[in-house]
């Protein structure tokens, strides 16, 4: 089976490692830098995106911004070739497959995984081990595109769970957008109050909480922007439960605050029935 | 010199683990379940608060509501002995040194090192080094007792900083006690949000933000409770720095997202002159 790659970033290399022993894969990247970092570890290379087909499958792994514009590029011209793509959101390439007058077969995927690196520098085969890969049908998903997304998502060693696309952009919403923001205003909340020193003093709990804030700025405005109204609806109840603790935190009773986490902690502890 | 450790939780056993090579030091706990776990770990112990003395330095490791109380205790008995707390806010011990009646010398002490479990069953030698450990002067501390605060210090493999009770209660605000509360409310939206599924889904970027959402409740309510208006200045700052991101957020465009990221991110990029 043939797989293009378009894309070599964290993910798209990282998939182009992961994938090589298996499928006859080749990468594509618009970056002459990065075809030659993928070139070196040993990528098959095309010289452009239109000659990563004909293919099996084609795996776009663009930049957020760029997949749709590159799904909607390659849709008229891929024949038999299933488009995948990989970004982090799902619902605006729900819309894509509903609006394309191509008959192309589309499936949404999202590999659950990435660090705060990003480029093929960062690439790494085992990225995706044991981690989750949400495989998100599209009105263009037949049975068959839907079986080689889970089997290219199973090849990486991820844990292959199927998911509704507007499901998927609620999920990340919480356990992704909304975690970046936070981590954002917290870095900056410790550098007013703490300054220079915050390198000296900051412990394993200030860095682990504030991690995300190192997320690549263009990833993460896209997560943020283009997620708007999930993003606005999880921060919402993010104040809810925030507000509930801080007036807890105001009467100075520390009792109060006791139940007040007590009642937050109680959904992960005693898991919903 | 003989040390006494009043205490054998987590801080105050790994502070016995670490020290009982270089120090004569002796342990006391008010628990019988603690006393043996120390004991089968070798941990040299008394029978009685009381029996920590005579000593060179007594340090007090109890649960954050009975640093004070253990202090006030030890106070008119220590004679020239040095009281060192080791808990996680500083002011409490400074007043309480501006009132004491007796002339017992009183220092304030913070490893900043711990982790989500408690207990000797968790203390460990190395769990001091390389870690900041904050050392704060009160009315009742000489040369002598900040010199050998700093010598106990330097001796688990912490590095020592000198800060005031007013600035260290700040810091902490800052670096732990609102990255507690925060990871509360977040790991609570992600729960509400996104159901029992959560366990499958959430990435290392989640489970980082989150972490300290398991930190023993009795203290997380200490830390929060004891230290409100500090607690409530900082969250008044990350609030401010939140809005202004989802500010930019509403917009749905992640150029302005983008700006909004960079101007939290800037402090923390270029160190402040």
């Amino acid at each position: 089976m043939r797989v293009g790659i378009a894309g070599l970033g964290l993910i798209g290399g990282s998939l182009a490692l992961a994938l090589r022993g298996r499928y006859d894969v080749v990468g594509w990247s618009p970056s002459a830098a990065t075809r030659a970092a993928a070139g070196a570890a040993g990528v098959q290379l095309v010289d452009s995106l239109e000659h990563l087909l004909p293919a099996d499958c084609v795996i776009v792994a663009s930049p957020l911004a760029q997949v749709v514009p590159t799904l909607e590029w390659l849709a008229p011209r891929a024949g038999r070739a299933i488009l995948l793509d990989v970004g982090s959101l799902k619902v605006p390439v729900a819309e894509f497959a509903k609006r394309t007058a191509s008959a192309t077969r589309v499936v949404g995927g999202h590999p659950m995984a990435g660090t705060t690196e990003s480029g093929f520098a960062a690439a790494d085969e085992t990225l995706f081990r044991n981690r989750p890969f949400l495989v998100v049908p599209t009105v263009r998903s037949d049975e068959d595109a839907l079986a080689v997304a889970g089997d290219l998502a199973r090849s990486t060693g991820a844990v292959v769970t199927v998911i509704s696309a507007e499901a998927h952009d609620e999920v990340v919403a919480a356990l992704s957008a909304v975690p970046l923001a936070v981590a954002a205003a917290l870095a900056r909340t410790g550098h007013d109050i703490v300054g220079t020193a915050i390198t000296a003093l900051a412990g394993p709990g200030f860095r682990d909480t504030t991690r995300l804030a190192a997320t690549p700025r263009e990833l993460a405005a896209g997560i943020l922007a283009d997620n708007a109204a999930n993003v606005a609806l999880a921060l919402a109840r993010f104040r809810m439960h925030l507000d509930m603790l801080q007036a807890a935190v105001a009467t100075r009773d520390p009792r109060a605050v006791e139940r007040a986490l007590e009642q937050l902690g109680r959904s992960t502890d005693q898991p919903a029935v």
